[in-house]
This record gives C-alpha cells, structure tokens and sequence, in this order.
C-alpha cells in the first residue's frame, strides 16, 4: 500500500553534505511557491539561514546549529585542539546568538562543545569524525525522538478528531515527523481519518507556507484559517484537541512557543478542549524556573507591515509590535509530550521524573 | 487651540453629491497607500462597492444602502409612487443582498421604504426630496449617535489607559466618529492620553489599513500587532480595555462582529480586562432571539492566501474557511454601549430598556 506522508516524510530539510562541506537545508522562507534546497558552508551562512527564518523550528535549528559547529571546526586551519575549541566558541558565538528564544541552538551547541572536550587526546582528524559523529546522531535522535513523541501523541488522540495546528511543528522543523505533527502522520498511515485545522500564523505565514504544505502533499485534510479564526471553528465543535510544538519548556512547564500559541491555549480552556505541547526533552530546560526568565525574540515591524506584501499595508511612522514568541501558562497546558512519556500537572515533577530518565 | 482628531473626523467617508446624483464614498481598499473618492450612481456600483468593502462598517453601508436606495429612486422614470415603489425593492433586493451580517442594511432600506410608504399622496418631485431627507437624516443620526456613544463609552475609561481594537469601528465606518474610536477621540481632545493597540485584522487587513491609518493621522498613539499578539499584549498589562464595534446584536446581547472578536473577548476574560461592545440601536435586533440566528457571511478562500500578496501563500488545492465575522457570547460582553447609555447584563433587559427609549 503506499505511504501518502512518504513524500513529506522523505524531505530531508537538515541534512549534511560531507562531501561538499555543506549544510544542506530546504529554504522554507521560499515554500510553497519554490522548493529549493541551499548549500550552507559558512559559519555567516548559517548564522543568516537560521536568523531569516530560512532553517527554522526549534529541533530543525538544533541541528543545523551542530552542523554548523562541526563544519567550522572541519574547516579550520588551526592545528591544535585549543585552536579548534577557539573556532568552535567563535561558531557558536555566532549562530548561537542567532535567534534568542529556542533553547534547542544552546543545548546542541553546549553539546558539541562538551564533545570537543571529550577528543582532547585524539588526532584532529579525529577530533573533526568526532564531531561529525555528535552533529550526525543530534540529527539521527531527533528523527527517533520526533517518532516517539508522535507514538506518545496518538494514545491521547482518537479517529476522526479535529485538530487545530499553530504555527509549523513539523516535518519541516524537525529531522523527520516534526513534533506535533508526528501523531498526524503516524494516525494518516493507521486510517485515524483526522482533520487539522491550520493556523496561518502570522505575520510569518508557517502555517499557511509549511504546515498546509507538508499536511497536504502528505494526504493529510487540511483547512487552512487565519489565526483570528481559531474560535470560531472551535465554537462550532469542530476540533477535539490542539496540537502544538515548543522553542522552550520551563521547569514549571510554562512554554515558549510561536507567537499567539498563548491565545490558542486559552481559546482551548474556553471551549474544553485539551492542549497538548510536543516537546523534545531537548526543548525543556530545567535550569529555567518559569516562562517569565525566557528571553522573547523581538523582530523587525515590516514583517508585520510589509513582508510579503511587497508595499506598505499600514500607515508610515506607526508604531508596530513584534514579538516572535509568546508565554502559554503551564496552567493552560493539558499535556506535554515528550519522547520519554507524557507529562502531566504538576508539571515540575513530572517534568523533572521524565528528564531523569 | 488646533485639534489633532480634525483630520479624521472631517473625513466624510460616506456622503451624497445630490448635484451629480451620486454617492461619494472613501474607497476603503485603496487605504492607506490612496486617499481615493469614488461617485456612485447606480444601484449595481454601490452593491459591488458594499461588497468589495469599498465602504464597509455596518453604521457605514447602512448610509451608503439608504443613499443608494434614494438615488434609484432619484433616477426612476417611473411616473407612479407604485412604480417608484417597485423600483426602490428592486434596488432593495440588490443592495441589501451585497452583505447578510449587519442588520444595519436591512434597517436604513426598511426605513427608506417606510418613508416612501408614507409619501403616497405626494407629487413625484415631493416623494424623490421626501426620499433624499430621510437618507441625510439617516446620516446626520448617525453621526450624533456615534458621538453619544462616545460620550456614554468615555465614561468608562480612565485617563492613560491601553486600549485594544479589533477590525475598524472607526470614523471611517460611519458617518463621523466612529463607534469604538468615538470615545477614543473624545478623550484625545480631552488629554486622556490613551494608546490603542489595534489588531491588524486578518484577512482583510482593517486594523492595519484603517484604524492605525485614522487615529494615527488624528494624533492618537496607535501600536499595530497582529491578532495573534493580542494575548502577549493583555499578559503585559497593558491592555485595560477592549474596545470593538458590532454588526448586528441579538436580543440576549450575543453579538456578530468581525471574525476574531470572538476570541478577543475570551483572552479579555482570561486576562480580566473589560470587553465594551459599541452599538447603535440601529444594529440592535431584538427580533433575533440570540446569536444562533444570526447569518454569518462567507468570503472567498482566495482572501486568505491571496489577495494582498499578489502571489499565493498558501499551497494549491488546500481547503480554506474564511467566514467574514463570528459571534461573541453575551457572557463574555461586559457592556453594551448605545446613544441611549450603557447596557448592562442581562442585556435581554438591558438592551429592550434602551430600545424602548
């Protein structure tokens, strides 16, 4: 029987290049109307990839950020492993500051570093394999992880459910699967017959841009909305659960994910449906009490005013706000699924059990 | 001393040029970029014009509907006050059918009819200036009505408070004034020194090109966000009041207004910050019991991933829901606020009080 989500599943958007010394990524700034795949070789490439949205999602930049590091670590002339460690923090200095919010660039990072650390005794070629090897299982654990939490995801859901989507935790953001939509394409393969309901996520349009994309080319039934219209179709009964990703999960479970997420989640309380966060282990940072200490990425107004317009849909000289992400309450959240389990409130100590191990 | 507000309100978006036998109108999609007036004679350019939201706001189209009923009749070569009648529900059927939501197109064409209904022993020349009178009055009310409820909305707000929109109830959807921006300007001439934060308005864009293109040429300190952003502002604090318009009120309070309203009053709920839903008696039906009833207009699919853009957003062939308006429950509304004064809950009384004079 063929696999309608074959075709999304098989994308590829992060990948290596060895060969070519590259970092291969779908420009997801270009979809849907192009599909083209860019060459990044340069630490100043993927600084800019990751920074114009071009390689986005909080896993998807996680990996690009270890490709990154280990490509300028291949590419230096240093001939020593301090000289190496010197370009690495460079590197990470860089894309690590390329985007604030999404724990996922630090934690891939930091682990790239602690494996440099680990190759003190070894020859530089080999110190360079070595870090091939973390950026490489960075990306083949988020692949399995991203499996999991969809496996973890579909016990919570049942055939025939409406689901509403914000913003694009995908394929597209992932290795493979995505987070919140892993469940999505596991229950197409089973016949769960959903339907999502796709916030188009302004002012950036992931959801009209990459979540509809992926969704439908997989054979998924997608509706596609503005995010204004979220209470509307909830209101009419038509979506049983929320279906979100994160960039961060607090301690306390307060969750950093794409601007208007928190307006969903209460929308969600509202109406009595369940909202369930997919998170990758990776994306709960335990060092980080509760929502209020994660830094909120603020970014130019002419994303809002201009963008994609092409001209100016609002008046000269006012002033617009911004932010790329926002706060959902732990208060708000049903659920928060990881590849280990599914968390439940009080999420510090179930939070807190599940990163145990 | 010069007042900031005066390029606004001597805006006249909406008026008769009786000499050319035509309707002027602000043409509304060209704003902001054109500042452009448009003369309609016929009752097939205003339909597509109501449609087209050229002119829009339910105070609005209900002006334009009147004038447009007058000038069918102006134009008629009918000799009979029955063939006048017969050409008036012709030019009913046609514009009042341009939109279904707001009630306020039914109205002013209800009350064109009634006038006409009671000319019957005229002459010809005394019917058509009968018909012309009733439609300046319908205007002038309207204009008198807004800043009333301006006067009973400002009453309710503080000096320095933030302020949140959603869509355009502004001067540009009346006569002059405004309904929600009403007291907005009231208290700028006043130095209550109000910031609005005003919701862009997805899909149609009227937060962005109208509200912040009228209160910011009046003075008024405006920040656009996107509708998506409405939770992160409330969580900050900086939102002590939403303020929104109406296109029809049922009986029992629920309220159809643009599509997102609804979810506004939910995160104003959440958040407990007062929801003031701005009303003129015209668009207050108490023949319709509550907001089940309502029509709600549909709009094309292509408004989403297009229209603006110039180019597709969205992927081929997806599904897309684009309901122009949503209904807003009762118990979500904290106040009502008509010419005749602010209706409390239970708005089935309230509401009928006020109705009743």
């Amino acid at each position: 029987m063929p696999d309608p989500a074959q075709d999304t599943l098989s994308l590829e958007p992060v990948r290596l290049d060895d060969d070519a010394g590259a970092l291969v990524i779908l420009d997801q700034s270009r979809l849907p109307a192009e599909t083209v795949f860019l060459r990044l070789s340069t630490t100043e490439e993927i600084r800019e990839a990751i920074y114009e949205l071009r390689v986005r999602g909080a896993p998807a930049i996680g990996i690009a950020a270890a490709y990154g590091a280990y490509l300028a670590v291949r590419g230096s002339s240093a001939g020593t492993h301090a000289g190496l460690a010197a370009d690495l923090a460079r590197a990470r200095e860089s894309i690590g500051s390329a985007r604030p919010t999404a724990v996922n660039l630090s934690w891939a990072l930091s682990r790239m570093e602690a494996r440099l650390a680990r190759e003190a005794h070894g020859s530089l070629s080999q110190i360079k394999a070595a870090l091939r090897e973390e950026a490489n299982a960075i990306r083949a654990e988020d692949e399995e992880v991203c499996r999991r939490i969809g496996e973890n995801a579909l016990g919570l859901l049942r055939p025939g459910w409406g689901l509403l989507t914000h913003c694009n935790a995908g394929a597209l953001a992932t290795a493979r699967w995505g987070t919140a939509t892993a469940a999505i394409y596991l229950g197409s393969r089973r016949g769960y017959g959903f339907t999502v309901y796709a916030d188009e996520t302004r002012p950036l349009l992931q959801g009209a841009r990459l979540t509809a994309w992926e969704l439908s080319r997989a054979g998924v039934a997608v509706t596609l909305i503005c995010d204004n219209m979220a209470s509307s179709v909830m209101r009419q009964g038509l979506v049983q659960a929320v279906l979100v990703g994160c960039d961060r999960v607090a301690a306390n479970g307060d969750t950093a994910n794409k601007i208007g997420t928190s307006g969903v989640a209460i929308l969600a309380r509202h109406y009595g449906v369940p909202f369930f966060v997919h998170a990758p282990l990776s994306s709960v940072d335990l060092a980080c009490p509760d929502g209020s200490l994660i830094p909120i990425e603020q970014r130019p107004g002419s994303e809002v005013t201009e963008k994609w317009y092409g001209r100016r849909m609002a008046p000269e000289g006012i002033s617009v706000y911004n932010p790329a992400f926002d706060i959902t309450d732990q208060q708000l959240i049903t659920a928060i699924i990881t590849e280990r389990g599914v968390a439940l409130p009080p999420f510090g100590e179930s939070l807190a059990a599940l990163a145990a191990g």
